[in-house]
């Protein structure tokens, strides 16, 4: 889902890919970009940053998502030592900007499979989030800056999220303002956590929400006022989870996800399946190119700082 | 699910239908009554207010129901304008009452089918309600009066609710207090908005609930002091959906409904077919008598107005 | 599910048994051992206060659960006097502390039947607490005192939960710092009380929560500065709903656990049978040795009054 590349950028993904798989022990599957930083402690706590250092705002491209996979199958296979994953952004103004739109676009030459080679139907971004929700791990996101569209879904597909009060955090769903619909299930998730309601006013507004009312509704269990209070809380929390054994981890998920989260069949039909019908009409493929040409092909600007109360310009 | 008319008033009736349904193109497969005026702006905004004007108190009697169900209709077929609908009351002091209550009574002339005829096995003002929840359009119900028992219903068949802060709100489910229960699926809708605990207290209490305490918990998406401010806030909201091209409407509909509407099957065995079974016992049948008596065939009066305080006169 | 009793013990317990079985008209399928006083008003409000007196922290232990099999049984039965059952504890500090710990253990000798007799495949102490969300009665829980593990996974089987602002009020699901997962389903049942994202980070963390956090979260259903308040509060909606013919009780709870009761088949598969896996591993039983090493077999203490700040303690 990379933006189409050169032939010098393409050499320069591949040299990438060397020096990042020669840095790990793990066969990775997926080319490996260098997109995600970690760290483990003794005691069990990892910590991800997410840096896509081929983007000034942090997408969800291909080299992200092959990154991400690779880890998350690492984290599967892990038995012993991760107890608890911690999702971060490099980027100070955006944990995970939003889908690369060209992946939508006829011609798009995708570096991924489409469909997931181990979830039958699941495309490949849908399946990495699913992947997210099966971690024998506890995962928490830590949110400084903008996570829009599959940026938010990614922070839903975490068990939990924290986020500071910077002006930098701001939450949503965008989809319909594209004519589309959250294809991984964003809809579907914030239902579980702010009700019906209020699910329908922020998904069918592509309305923005801050921090502090993330908070007051559930979207995020907690807001805190400054970075380092944010960081201390969740140390804590990690480091607490990491002291239990990894049975009462995995069991409690399977517990909550039973319930709580939308079945595979219905996250499928739903919600990726109908995206994937949308995006092939030509309402969705209008304003994607407007907003391609608006923001310059994805890059920092306002539109993409304040896509909630700029979007409107896309319709003038 | 009129009260039983007089001649005359079927002679009323029949002459109302026929100036109404000179006035719109569309071709009414119901009685046309008059209950309802719409507006629709050429943004794609439809505002359309409830007005019984053959009860003192916005009765859900069959006269509403016939005419909604004839707009309901219209809208599904809508494949081009309207976006998002806007429901309102034209009864400062009801939304929407309740049921007409001799719809339960042996012996009630129904004007309108028991069953849909497009819905399998629903009672027709349970798909009504039903049918909302599937329209391709945006659904905004703008509360300033009472909405109790299928009123309450019928809000939570619209996606979102706002209302005002004015002490005419009041919400409730108060079925429990006649020995029946949420039959178009109340309890079931208030359980995806302000959880499991506290729909069991205010739907076996029948209590009414006050604007503010319904933005706490989630039953409405929010409270406005005032009711310009309640107006301009819905407006800004409807008109930015309505930008938005109609496939995400819907896509992102199916979406929300999958995961936390009732289903079918469910809403009919677990809800309808409870009240209608609960219906044919004596104990509702004789608190019914008792409330028509008190309240002189739901006229305007203290016990409609503050149903949830005054309640209890009727067991002593 | 008791502490495997000395030839003395058992014999107190069995003329314990006759006692009370000789002050009731019920014919007690269980062993009887004066667990549960019950007084019931001419209205129709049983109140039922749980004091385990063959333990100083209300273990939800195998004298308790037979005491209260015997009574839902007689509550099923009960076909005209009750509507409203109030459960309260007679123990200041513990509302219920949690399950007997020895239950786990092999080579305990359970003095009932591992699987519920009338419930297929359901454990005793799971099949209890189905049964009370099945009651004929509406079920509120009047907290004041602690309740960790089943004792809070009994709350969520009631229908409302109300507590006093004491600081001895403090919930948990504390499963997961043994290994474990809430085995009668407290992870799947607060999911739809706090949703998603806080379920997971108080069942993993095991965090205690605060009476006023509950209610902030939804939790609990409200929560009072005064014991007294909290009775007054609770006495007059128990009145109220008392009043109402005994149908719309059931018919109203058919509905609601319909939406938001994890399904039998759930519960069985992702909650009971993954903690009966799970206590058959090596490390819940080294830490439930540790715990009933360290509160001298669950007696009042440091551990036992505030685990949620002292369990680190158990993993040095």
């Amino acid at each position: 889902m990379a933006p189409r590349l050169s032939a010098l950028g393409r050499i320069i993904l591949m040299t990438t890919l060397l020096i990042a798989a020669s840095t790990t022990a793990f066969a990775a599957r997926y080319p490996s970009y260098g997109m995600l930083t970690t760290k483990t402690t003794p005691a069990g706590v990892m910590t991800v940053v997410i840096n896509n250092t081929f983007s000034s705002i942090n997408l969800f491209d291909a080299h992200v998502q092959s990154d991400l996979a690779n880890l998350i199958e690492e984290l599967q296979a892990n038995d012993t030592d991760v107890r608890v994953v911690l999702f971060e952004s490099g980027n100070p103004e955006f944990f995970i900007s939003h889908i690369d739109v060209n992946y939508f676009f006829p011609g798009y030459e995708d570096p991924l499979p489409h469909f997931d080679p181990g979830l039958q139907n699941m495309t490949f971004p849908t399946a990495l989030l699913w992947n997210i929700t099966q971690l024998p791990q506890a995962t928490i996101a830590v949110i400084e800056g903008r996570a829009r569209g599959i940026g938010n879904e990614f922070l839903m597909s975490c068990d939990m999220r924290f986020a500071s009060l910077s002006p930098s955090v701001l939450l949503a769903q965008l989809e319909t303002s594209f004519g589309l619909n959250p294809g991984a299930g964003g809809a579907m998730y914030l239902s579980r956590l702010i009700g019906r309601g209020l699910t329908f006013e922020y998904v069918f507004a592509s309305k923005d929400i801050d921090a502090a009312t993330a908070e007051r509704y559930g979207w995020i269990n907690r807001a805190f006022l400054t970075s380092a209070e944010l960081r201390e809380y969740v140390q804590q929390l990690a480091a607490r989870i990491a002291l239990f054994p990894r049975g009462g981890i995995i069991g409690t998920k399977q517990g909550i996800n039973a319930v709580s989260r939308p079945s595979m069949d219905v996250l499928i039909r739903d919600a990726q399946n109908v995206i994937d019908a949308l995006a092939a009409t030509p309402a969705p493929f209008a304003l994607s190119q407007n907003f391609l040409k608006a923001t310059h092909n994805q890059s920092l600007g306002d539109l993409e700082l304040n896509y909630g109360t700029e979007l409107e310009s896309l319709f003038k």
